[in-house]
């Protein structure tokens, strides 16, 4: 699709007010669309989804006799674009900042419901390992727990019950492009339980502390059981401050823990995510080495 | 030791300018202090290093006729400190406030010199697990390997060549409290290659890509041979944004990198320290169970 011949240039226009207003959850809303900032982010969604992206701003400039975008970094996305026939526009960098201040240059609008995946037509593996996260708050921490959940080859990630929504802006930089890698599915307390057990899966809760009737297990003794690793399950982690509550810990299948061998208390749910889910995709594949 | 009977309540005074200096690099440097923020670093500090702690300041209240502690927290910190005999001073929240935001009603005074841990006089377990990171730069970063290694049950954090000061506030508050759990120190880049030699330590780089004559060695190949994972070594870490440089690869009696099974590039270096780390503490661990 052929590139806009009008360089946007007015931080003004209606155009750039609704773009810019997708940062915030009333404008992704009302519009059903969510803005996707930066090179990487941008990339990651044009040569992955690029059934997502509607638009997509770069910034030109325009010393020269013709507009030129700003770097051959930039232009390669452009030509990613041109190719899945996503409509680029050219702007001023004085419109790009306007609408984000973390667009370096480059921005895209995407479809809401596209982005949408649903728990019915999702397509999991033979022995499918889901990250789920259970009223996680803050947008950091669910981008980084997305980016572990990609890393580790998990199916897909649920976020259940209350979480920050995933078309955030800064869940969406904190994932650095794992969310056009891997479905994120959104569903309630039950729902969640239901959909693991139709799909034979086992919800293992990461928890350290556990119920009065039952302890937690270490997880190196669980890595050492590669067959057990191997299993169907989905690993359910809690809220950031207050983990998981009792009444979801006793519907779970197993509760695991992360040992501390030195005089640390805790690790964040970031950390805790990033080394039970990459320990256990590790643990899987040596017994296939 | 007493609480000073007087309480400091003027934000403009030079002792309250002197303090608020320690969050500078130029201030720490000029006195020799360096400030420590917020109940849990404070709890931790007073708690496992009390010989550092020269002063606590704490928040209290002057609603009723005689000044208090404002809350059960602080209270608790306090008692320790005075356990500890480390001098207590009373302050108003405008005080607090004035030296940092991110007091949240206490912060102490740290002796940077007693702080300064020396690799001559650093007692080592039979087979060390060093935790070393060549100029990672950034504060948050820092604070989070240092927590990682901490909770990986590491003897020792070496920061290598010029990297963050490990007394900058941001680390301190990044690593809760586990700056005050482990020994931290600082080396040139030679120097570190001779003293994990004197120790008889290999010294492991986690690095993605290796060299053109060596491939990196897969983790999880490496964690199978739990063996290999028991023997005294320092896994090194390169800057977040550039890695380790070649020269220092070269060195390196192993390179080790961290898998990614699905379709995200990278991790960050927090998350990869706290993987490689925790991974590698599990496996030693696996073996004696």
């Amino acid at each position: 699709m052929p590139i806009n011949a009008q360089i946007l240039d007015n931080p003004k226009s209606d155009r750039v007010r609704r773009i810019a207003d997708l940062a915030r959850a009333k404008g992704r809303e009302r519009s059903g669309r969510f803005l996707i900032e930066g090179p990487q982010a941008v990339r990651e969604a044009v040569t992955w989804r690029p059934d997502v992206v509607q638009d997509l701003y770069v910034e030109v400039s325009q010393a020269l006799e013709h507009p030129r975008i700003i770097s051959s970094t930039l232009q390669t996305i452009v030509d990613t674009s041109q190719d899945a026939t996503i409509y680029v526009h050219q702007c001023t960098g004085d419109v790009i900042r306007h609408i984000s201040k973390d667009a370096q240059g480059i921005l895209a609008v995407g479809n809401a419901r596209a982005m949408h995946a649903d728990s019915e037509d999702l397509e999991l593996s033979a022995k499918p390992q889901i990250a789920a996260f259970w009223q996680v708050r803050d947008p950091g921490n669910a981008g980084t727990v997305i980016r572990a959940a990609d890393a580790a080859g998990c199916d897909a990630v649920v976020l259940v019950d209350d979480c920050v929504d995933p078309l955030n802006p800064k869940v969406i930089r904190s994932t650095v492009g794992s969310l056009f890698h891997i479905p994120v599915l959104r569903m309630g307390t039950e729902a969640f339980f239901n959909w693991a057990k139709d799909h034979n899966m086992d919800v293992w809760a990461a928890d350290v502390y556990g119920t009065e009737q039952r302890k937690p297990e270490s997880l190196p003794q669980v890595l050492a059981n590669h067959a057990l690793v191997a299993e169907s399950k989905a690993v359910l982690f809690g809220n950031e401050a207050r983990g998981l509550e009792r009444e979801i810990l006793e519907q779970c299948d197993r509760i695991v823990s992360i040992p501390l061998y030195g005089k640390a208390e805790s690790l964040n749910l970031g950390t805790s995510a990033a080394v039970m889910l990459m320990s256990l995709a590790m643990s899987g594949h040596i017994e296939t080495m």
